[in-house]
């Protein structure tokens, strides 16, 4: 184990130095892994195994015995023990549940029972509930008892004798209250709680709404099942954002910057055979148009900037459309004043662009003709892109399908199909005047 | 005021309601913002004005008198004022400011003082603060007097007498400890802090990778002087995400749903106008070659196949590659592991893409030559454009430029102009061929 390895060990009581040890795990090989396992505590371990990646959980969970994987696990929370019984073997997850006490046992059968991706799935069952007849002297007590234990102490969630959840409680209100209060004046009854089948995406934009550090899960009779807090939030916000930034680029979500070439060419693979479809697409298009080309080899050179720019606008307006979207801002309904703005953005930028490269291109081949085909086609592509910009993304969110995945590789054949007939179409026409 | 409108004024002490009116102040018109504001309590107007757009708080503070906006003030924390003050006029922050009574008024301007993407311009200073030598029960007693009016109480930040901070400690411990314990023993001394210089979606990254909910903001002197909490750190990540998002596809991060479409030719057009360079560029390089296509017109409509595929591939490289910067999982040192792995995926995708697409336009054209070109020049551009996506954005990074922003132009122009010019001199190379 080299010196940098080893002076991460010196204090193993840190957690900020083992969440950095999780972080590395991956520059570990096997025997400096097994020097580590050895080395932390069973508490310092769980924190490492909580903070890792799945690859690196794996590698550790596979040097350990059953026996110390149940301690490591009696210092995580049921929430962070799911993850992972997740990534194992079943055989396996069956082996360790058996060696669980029966009510770990209860609680994981629960949870395992949810999508990972769902409010069931990244809740935690460690939240205090309490009855609203307590005071807030007996409420304090408990608080003493149960708190060294909980993962979170703000809020207190106040049930009824059936588990139904009422309210909430700010431990900054039982604090400042005098003993024989009841909890039942401290109660807020005005709080968002979510079911557990909820997406993972849309907790966290309620929670990001509504400024929530923590939300309850309840079941449909309104029992509380568990609780969703702030930092596992963050979580959800950052690993949605990595996905969504890489299916834009048409990269699958599972690849990873440590994705081995052979990885990384089956999860690309399918999007560039996708887009070669588009290409294809495209290329017969000017097929069609062999004999105009034939007569003025130029179009050939000025086809491209044709659709090129309409690639460029339309992706624009799909980039801000997808987006509000996904912060759930844009609805169906405002399809019609959506369209006609970018219509008109389309229009003005289309006449800009267009005037330019015309000018440019007239000057280049000497040919006023060239000039005005190219400001058309210009024009009519940009009104195309943006329009398409706002139709595509819209209905794919209509079929149910994420817009974020597929909207680009829509909108290039629409662009670069429609960009080519456009062009050429008018070239055929003034066919006279380009000879 | 239609019914919808005047249903959520019924109940006013309701905070998500509340949050909810923030979201849609602008539907409401002039008329119906004063009813509005007349309705409110000074506490619930001030919730409002917290969660509403930027636009929004303009148009209510410019319904009110400064007496009235004081009040408001009031009820808000000194960051949330800030923000305010902020995008109001220069005259109107100092008739406010003057306004304010003394302690708020040197809390504003040392707040104003810092950017506000930085840890100083994000931070709050309404933090709990307790010197190490108090005991637990001067600290509930301190506690009970000072929690109803801050914002956290999870963590408590432990300073020596000069405002230094030594550690914090958790009021959980506090509150399952005894009462004679002094808080010095209860002290974690191994905490994480940021100077008020940082940016912001630095600060988050910290907060995010560590599990934080608070992070304290020291000056060089470690001397405490505000803390981020967790809700503010979830805005930064929503805010940076919607800008990485928007400004990847090219479009202004200024740029909103709701902006005119006057607003969107202006922020649109330059993007525009960058990637018209572009277009002219593969164009020219076509042009270069007009000879060879006048004699072989099918050229004209395979060629796009070749550039087109290769932006597709560049893309998925610059999305991993980009997105795993904005992480901080990739620094520049990775870079040579990391064009070997891109070299590869590059070869073998360009391989499979270039084998299908040979055979096709072989036996449309009927013309294995041709097939054979677009094999090669498929490979070629494909490993080019895998290599371009890992070398643009890390060198843009070392740069100091934002890799987000503009490593799709330079990578297009690369796959285009290479594109065209690797297939069209392989053309004229096996020319007799193909006549």
């Amino acid at each position: 184990m080299n010196s940098e390895k080893l002076l991460n060990l010196n204090d193993l009581d840190d957690e900020v130095k083992l969440i950095d040890i999780a972080n590395q795990l991956s520059d570990y090989d096997e025997e400096e892994l097994k020097q580590l396992c050895a080395a932390l505590t069973d508490e310092s371990l769980a924190m490492v195994l909580v903070q890792a990646d799945e690859d690196d959980q794996k590698r550790v969970i596979s040097l350990l015995t059953n026996k110390r994987i149940i301690k490591v696990f009696s210092y995580m929370q049921t929430d962070d023990i799911v993850d992972i019984l997740g990534i194992l073997k079943v055989g396996k997850t069956k082996e360790l549940m058996n060696l669980m006490n029966e009510n770990d046992k209860k609680v994981v059968k629960e949870l395992l029972g949810y999508k990972d991706d769902s409010a069931g799935g990244i809740m935690t069952t460690e939240y205090i509930a309490m009855r609203e007849t307590l005071t807030v002297k007996d409420a304090l007590a408990k608080i003493k008892a149960i708190s060294p234990k909980t993962e979170l102490l703000d809020t207190i969630f106040i049930t009824d004798q059936n588990k139904k959840l009422i309210g909430t409680c700010e431990l900054r209100d039982i604090l400042s209250s005098e003993l024989d209060v009841s909890l039942e004046e401290l109660t807020n009854k005005n709080f968002v709680s979510v079911p557990p089948e909820m997406d993972q995406e849309e907790v966290a934009r309620i929670a990001s709404k509504y400024d929530l550090n923590v939300i309850p899960v309840v079941n449909k009779k309104n029992g509380l099942i568990g609780i969703i807090t702030i930092d596992d939030i963050v979580d959800v916000i950052v690993e949605e954002q990595t996905e969504d930034a890489l299916q834009i680029g048409g990269v699958d979500k599972e690849e990873t910057i440590d994705s081995t070439v052979g990885e990384s060419v089956r999860f690309r693979l399918p999007w560039l055979l996708v887009n070669l479809i588009t290409a294809f697409l495209a290329s017969f298009t000017v097929k069609a148009f062999e004999s105009t080309i034939a007569q003025v080899v130029a179009l050939s050179s000025i086809m491209s900037i044709v659709t090129g720019m309409g690639g460029n606008a339309g992706t624009q307006t799909v980039s801000i459309i997808v987006r509000n979207i996904a912060m759930g801002t844009v609805e169906l309904k405002d399809g019609l004043k959506l369209l006609k703005k970018e219509f008109l953005t389309g229009l003005i930028n289309g006449i800009f662009i267009g005037l330019i490269t015309g000018v440019i291109i007239a000057l280049v081949y000497k040919n006023a003709y060239l000039g005005l085909i190219i400001f058309l086609a210009m024009i009519g592509n940009l009104v195309i892109a943006n329009v398409c910009g706002v139709l595509i993304p819209l209905i794919l969110k209509k079929l149910k399908l994420d817009p974020a995945i597929s909207s680009t590789v829509f909108l290039t054949t629409a662009t670069d199909v429609l960009g080519f007939f456009i062009f050429l179409s008018l070239a055929k026409i003034f066919l006279p005047h380009l000879i």
